[in-house]
């Protein structure tokens, strides 16, 4: 049970939290949409990933599942192969940029003064882009607030991945914004 | 230098962030807006202390201070009392409840998972509601992103109180969306 009293107790993770406090929920909305469906040179695929990754990091299983599963959704990989998110993607195929963006995104979810310059050249050694490296971090940044919402207000989540199938696809493909 | 190559290098902060890339930067300063300035059973003062006590524990110099000074001036208390934030709150007088808040704060800034039953008991016994409890975790969870954005791009922030002055100002009675 949540650590304060939502209106509809079987709504997980985030989405029990939207319903509580609708004035706040507009602008996390906004956020998640712009960071992982809007303009960017990383894509969304790629960026779910990293949210996944970093949620995993912060041990939240809610958000690592559902960002995992929408990463899935857009890659066309099965549902099983989140759990590779945790296991440092053996089977999924990332690119040597991804793998350098992935690297910031894990020292951002420890400190953002964990971010050294030695991580920057790499990238950039890499062929990453200025507008890859700010996204990366906001988004790693991002899950930081979005994993200790969740998780700060003690919500319920769902456990296998089977169950997030549908709520990835959803995300991946219909976002993030009420519409 | 900010790890990146921001348009201009003067903008302290995330305010260079937010010129280098305004599709991120709208739904940030939404979010600012309505944790800090939006409706809240918690006053403005209140909630930018939260802010600038969880950018102190991320060792955040930027968000500390210039929310400090958007503290010091909803309280009208003296810029140089923003020491008193990382002092542990010795001359700023704040109430029972607000201490029970802070402490919930200080949870979050760790992981979402330190905040226990009894953090959550101890501040209802002191008359703190759901939505109050809501809104700290949200506000401290945001900050553990803003302060990570702010500092994993590297960006270079004012050093003393006095230069915060007329920041914190703008940021308590003008607001952070662009009018």
């Amino acid at each position: 049970m949540a650590h304060i009293k939502l209106p509809d107790e079987e709504l997980p993770g985030i989405t029990g939290l939207f319903n509580f406090r609708p004035d706040t929920a507009v602008p996390l909305r906004l956020l998640a949409e712009t960071l992982l469906r809007g303009n960017s040179l990383l894509s969304s695929g790629e960026r779910e990933l990293i949210a996944s990754y970093v949620s995993h990091l912060n041990d939240c299983h809610f958000c690592h599942t559902s960002h995992g599963a929408a990463a899935m959704a857009h890659l066309d990989c099965e549902i099983g192969q989140i759990d590779d998110i945790k296991d440092g993607f053996v089977k999924i195929p990332i690119s040597d940029k991804l793998g350098a963006l992935l690297n910031i995104a894990g020292k951002v979810q420890k400190s953002g003064k964990d971010v050294l310059a030695e991580d920057i050249e790499n990238a950039k050694s890499k062929g990453v882009a200025d507008q890859e490296i700010h996204d990366t971090v906001l988004i790693a940044a991002a899950f930081c607030m979005f994993n200790r919402y969740v998780d700060g207000l003690g919500t319920w989540a769902p456990e296998g991945n089977e169950a997030y199938r549908e709520m990835g696809r959803r995300m991946a493909f219909q976002g993030y914004v009420k519409r």
